[in-house]
């Protein structure tokens, strides 16, 4: 079976060169600041913000910790070079070991967790001196599967690529002016050492993400999906994963009091009326 | 003019415990996990988890820095020893001074953003060894008027305090079992020395209750509320407060691009029909 992931680049640049100019500048913003993580979400990102904004008013961070591979360093800085955009580096080691330490064998998924929300720590706080909004790097693969550290890397002001799977990510990414070794090299959270995504979560992009717009983008049931081609039990396997994390994707629940409750019946600023 | 802001007790007890038992076990828990500041709000959270999930399931976490209040130590030593649930105590200055100190005179805000998301760091942790949910601790007003952390101390599993004003939250603390010290002194993020909410925020809850509870609660109209007997430049000041930081109140906006976007059309679980 035929599925079509492929994008119309030029619009989807447009598209979101423009959103991002015009959530900065509805915040009162004029300003970006964005995690650089060597990887091709963050460059993509950036690349949208530096178009979007112009490359001195985005600024790159860099936030190793003592195990990330020195490749995603130099990356990182091609990266910002490439788009000429400003970029500093903050070492999380020194913040997260104290907590790491604390108990022997901490587990990888306990470390990893500890360190994405240590640089959503940095990048808030470089976000308050640099007077620029967080730029999201989130992928819709990476969000639907829950493949993401909750308040870490999903914290963020707006978050312009949250739309695009993968694969489609790395389409546009094709057409940006960005350095070829963060365009092939494999997607790592490098949150320790040897790690890929598609080791880690035990399926390829290529193959989830025609499963998941499907699903999603065109409403097939698991049934469909089958008939489709998929296996079932793939197919109930992402089916699970996505379940399992939509907490992920919403505000923490509040329990239901009053006539008006934040997050139910009191929800935007035009239930304000004036 | 008369505006009531008394809750039902009773009811109020019963709804919350339910919510929280209903919501742990939901998601697949039996035990929970929350900040102890000392103060009242973390708590009245605290009891409600405490009844609804047995004392020997809540784990109270006190995570002073340097500066924090010794005072407030001995209150969540208090409530945890009150509410005969187990507590630990994890120092966050280690973690935090390394980015408070890089640069020479960070502002209060900084410095306490930087706190409370250590915090979360700390509980999110806590809450995988411990294998019990994050309770939140927000409350209404706060949520409301912003006064809050965002992924710092908003960031929680579920909020069982959120839809009750702090006025009313005092009146439920009044009829749990906690100590006196907690319900009588006066509300402080003890961020730093000296800090207390009504001087920071500069309005009293018992006012600014009464306010929101007519523009929210009640729908009036900031006119009503003028005619209601408040202060023009009053209702202006608060009504801006809460629309400057509806942003703190909902995930990162994505862009839009395909016909199913997460947080858009994507929305529950039910979406899925399975």
């Amino acid at each position: 079976m035929n599925i079509d992931l492929s994008i119309n680049i030029d619009l989807a640049r447009k598209i979101l060169t423009r959103f991002i100019r015009s959530e900065v500048t509805r915040a009162g913003f004029s300003r970006a600041v964005i995690g650089l993580s060597g990887g091709i979400d963050s460059a993509v990102s950036c690349a949208l913000a530096a178009e979007a904004l112009g490359p001195e008013n985005v600024l790159g961070v860099r936030m190793p910790y003592r195990t990330s591979s020195p490749d995603s360093l130099i990356d990182a800085e091609k990266t910002a070079a490439c788009l000429k955009i400003p970029m500093q580096t903050f070492d999380i080691t020194p913040m997260v070991d104290p907590l790491i330490n604390h108990e022997t064998d901490l587990s990888k998924n306990r470390k990893g967790n500890i360190m994405a929300r240590a640089r959503m720590i940095v990048l808030y706080d470089r976000s308050e001196e640099f007077k620029g909004l967080v730029i999201g790097t989130s992928n819709k693969t990476e969000i639907l599967l829950g493949y993401t550290t909750m308040w870490g890397d999903m914290a963020a002001a707006i978050n312009p690529v949250g739309d695009l799977y993968k694969t489609q990510l790395r389409q546009l990414a094709a057409a940006l002016e960005l350095p070829q070794s963060v365009l092939e090299k494999p997607p790592s959270a490098d949150l320790w050492i040897g790690q890929t995504d598609e080791a880690e979560l035990g399926l390829t992009y290529a193959e989830v993400d025609r499963l998941l717009y499907l699903l999603i983008d065109q409403r097939y049931t698991p049934e469909d999906c089958v008939e489709a081609g998929f296996d079932r039990a793939y197919v109930d396997k992402v089916l699970t994963r996505v379940r399992r994390n939509q907490f992920k994707r919403m505000m923490p629940p509040i329990a239901k009091l009053s006539n008006r409750t934040i997050g139910y019946d009191f929800l935007y600023l035009r239930d304000w009326g004036t």
